[in-house]
């Protein structure tokens, strides 16, 4: 089968495309390579197009055609910078997604497979947070800048364009990761082993998903098709950690024994959501569901930037 | 106070700038005139800005300067035609309410008051619909791009740049309509008193709000401000009609008997919703509630078309 990936030169995209491959998938992966990585394609991905997907024109049309799926990752993930261009996530993420569904309708795509995120529910009032939680306050651009382009892919598959498949995720950890508290933490301690900052007071919850979940997620996971040609899925871990937590777990990892200066306050900064917990029922009802914990993942990604420390050398201020 | 009423010639927006005028308000309109209206503004309206909000050249910052609040009504709300241009509720809708925010947050504007729609809730589970229903499908991009333009002004308001009221109507009916089934129907019957052609069976359920309430819950309904800057109020009848009842009425009004040519759907074509039915209790214990009934708004609207026979000769082909 033909398969699209948006953002294939991306973290979870490529680690798709490397999946996508194994199982025989004929893959194209579109990438502008804002934060898409060269190193991440080994070669043996499938058929490069250097595309920016908010560039009107670029037609998408011709890389669809034929495509038993597209697999819509591009975006702008970076949640803290909303508000230094409030345009950037309605290009990126809503303009971007737009654009992805009239090709994929005009391109008689049967499946288009998006990456939401938990921030779509803002400051959920239920925790853990189920799919069809009341529609939320949005507490960041880019929150309403995915809740925007779910609810267009929701009207293009309620119009009969193609089935929509919408996964909310958790934070992403595991080989790869390049952005994030993790890297952070380690370019601190690789430049000083006896000091580290932390944004916040350290007790903010986070959940973490393992990137091989995720694919399995992103792989497995469909709305039902006939009748129900929408469907949504949350994809997390039944658990938390701190900051705090983290930090021990990546500490203890590199042998280290830090003065740690937290910030005083309990998010990170504006729009930070202090805690993110999906209720996950409903994907595992689907037969999915998280093989690994959040230690794990953590561990995996601090083994994974150690033996990679090209990536530490990289200029991302992202943080997750 | 100085008010700003974007799509202020409009149907909504002009009723709206008469209110305000009464009450003494210095009231600024803006409106392209790509469906407002000269004709509805009587001299008196305030001061008009002939401004297009998706023109990125037209600065809105200087109108909105000093004012206390923005009424943003200006609104693609053509939810038939949506696919024919899959971009123009994008424009009209989503770009053009960031960048009444973006102007907002810029001349320090306290409060945002938002027009939506019970399309928002797509083909909603729960009838009667309240403000807190879950995330819903999304039917049509009309919706889509309300949905979408209501999480940007959420972002906003809890990000501390103004406080935002989300206002879900449902169609409103009275004097200045100038579209949708009450003018269709005349207009047909204008022609030909003898025979008038229903899209759909007529069965479709539909819920109409008199322009009077709907102007004194624009005016008198806020988010709670303080702590909650962002608050969503449905506001609509506690009842229902079916179009069938709704041409009696308009035939009855008119002293006709036509033939009446049914269609076989249930829905007037593909997005249409075929029941919207919201749950006004908020609005109620916030101190409002709708004074007028459907059959009476219903009756208004005829008796003014009647008296304003120019607005039969305007070419307008939208329906809701």
């Amino acid at each position: 089968m033909k398969s699209v990936i948006t953002g294939g030169a991306g973290y979870i995209g490529s680690t798709l495309a490397d999946a996508l491959q194994a199982r025989g998938d004929d893959v194209h992966i579109i990438d502008n390579f804002s934060t898409g990585r060269e190193e991440f394609l080994t070669g043996s991905n499938g058929t490069m197009h250097r595309i920016d997907l908010t560039d009107e024109s670029a037609k998408l049309e011709p890389v669809f055609e034929g495509a038993g799926a597209i697999y819509h990752l591009a975006a702008n993930a970076d949640v803290r910078f909303g508000w230094n261009d409030t345009r950037r996530d309605l290009q990126q993420n809503v303009v971007a997604t737009l654009r992805v569904a009239e090709a994929a309708a005009a391109a008689n795509v049967p499946d288009v497979v998006f990456s939401s995120t938990g921030s779509v529910y803002g400051e959920a009032a239920q925790i853990p947070t189920p799919e069809d939680a009341a529609f939320p306050d949005q507490t960041s651009l880019y929150g309403a800048s995915k809740a925007a382009a779910e609810a267009y892919l929701s009207a293009f598959a309620t119009n009969g364009s193609f089935r929509a498949t919408v996964l909310r995720f958790v934070s992403v950890l595991g080989p790869r990761y390049t952005h994030g508290h993790v890297i952070d933490f380690i370019r601190q301690l690789t430049k000083d082993p006896d000091h580290l900052t932390v944004l916040g007071n350290g007790t903010q919850r986070k959940s973490y998903m393992h990137i091989d979940d995720c694919i399995r997620g992103v792989i497995n996971l469909r709305a039902p098709g006939e009748g129900t040609p929408f469907g949504v899925f949350n994809l997390g871990v039944p658990d938390i950690c701190t900051v705090r937590d983290s930090i021990g777990w990546i500490t203890e990892r590199m042998g280290l024994s830090p003065t740690i200066t937290f910030g005083t306050e309990d998010r990170g900064w504006v729009g930070d959501n202090p805690f993110i917990l999906l209720d996950v029922a409903k994907a595992k009802e689907h037969g999915w569901q998280a093989e690994h914990g959040i230690r794990e993942s953590v561990e995996a990604t601090v083994d994974w930037i150690l033996e990679n420390q090209w990536v530490l050398q990289a200029h991302d201020v992202r943080a997750t």
